[in-house]
């Protein structure tokens, strides 16, 4: 069982069993648990996408969304609230498309992570291991995924990549 | 060595070395061993790669093509007998080219694997850890690969990734 | 800290921290160190991120600019020195748009890194993790890459992977 003020750090690719396996370490604990969905409904395929994440979660949970202010959302809850956080890609995706300060919206979100006020787990996907995408703002978003990636792994306190719905622990 | 019904599951990149770590393993038991082939060749370089697979291999090898029976082929091999199905992600690709039911296929696949008649080992490309890729096909296909390679994984007693030719235990 | 004559070979994706892993190894040695950068500044974009590996470098640097002559950079130095290789998928990238024999140039690095004659540290990237790229270059970019990796890992005595900027150790 993590810490009551800790955060757990889920890396892994699509479709690698990130959300199942934090949803799976969250509901060891006591619920409540809160949801915290940063996914912004695009287009059918991303709809598809949340309905089939929402439809594998059930009792127990609240959700909120926070496309983009996910500082507000986890500074809004109780302590000592276990809290998923699903994911940052997309959350980082959001504030890209809207054109905000990036780098200054990572180190905001980093210092918070910083200081967990419960056992928050957090989704992320590692995005960097295939071929140099061609589009340069597909280069820019692996980038700031990355060097986000790194800064939450460093505040963690546990640290786990995904492959093939196993965990590999990694800190 | 493995179990006499087992299911060994070798996952890893382009060029990380499964076929040879899946063949390093296989051949560490008794021959005859059965080499299970779903390559199609649609074209020159895939000709290339398949005869450049088929050259690494030598004696005390059985191969049976299976670009789309894999479970017909699987079972149709005596009890106790090693195998090596190289690879999961060329059968999905031939069932997805061919517009069949992928999710169907892939649950007959698993369901034969959960009950393995051998020790059978089996490679899977990882294909989740890039950017998003720009077309809704090759969306597709990552969302099926990860998946089968999830349901796979869970039914093996054991899952391997390689990395840069070498093995990093999974399961 | 390294036997004085080994290859410590860190492999990892984009902004996985690979090249930080890599100093915060070679700088736990005395100095001077030696780093090799293989990077050729294309286009702005190539140079920004040169200049942001090098402001990361402080004194005790040596700095040798080897985009194709790294066997050359490697041989030059006195035994003994602790040497940073920045990175491999570069130099490779190099020797490919110059249309040089790829194979037999890697064979030439390989054979000069098994026989290392001081502690050195060399960066490489994984990029076999995605889907298959559309582009046949690309997919010969990726291939050789793979090989090339697979090479020097089993030279090395060592093989790290970096997953959101922590080691995993793979050999």
């Amino acid at each position: 069982m993590p810490d009551r003020q800790s955060v757990c750090f889920i890396i892994g690719g699509a479709r690698s069993g990130k959300s199942a396996h934090a949803e799976k370490l969250i509901t060891a604990l006591p619920a409540p648990w809160t949801y915290i969905a940063t996914a912004q409904a695009y287009d059918e395929e991303m709809r598809e996408r949340i309905a089939h994440h929402r439809a594998r979660r059930g009792e127990g949970w609240e959700t909120l969304d926070a496309p983009l202010d996910l500082v507000g959302a986890l500074t809004s809850l109780p302590s000592g609230r276990p809290v998923l956080v699903d994911c940052l890609t997309l959350w980082l995706t959001n504030h890209m498309l809207a054109e905000h300060d990036v780098e200054a919206e990572c180190a905001r979100l980093v210092a918070t992570l910083a200081k967990p006020r419960g056992p928050w787990f957090v989704v992320s996907n590692e995005v960097g291991l295939g071929i140099v995408p061609d589009n340069a703002l597909a280069r820019r978003f692996r980038d700031a995924a990355g060097r986000l990636n790194q800064q939450v792994a460093s505040v963690a306190s546990e640290v786990v990549l995904t492959v093939a719905g196993l965990p590999l622990k990694v800190k």
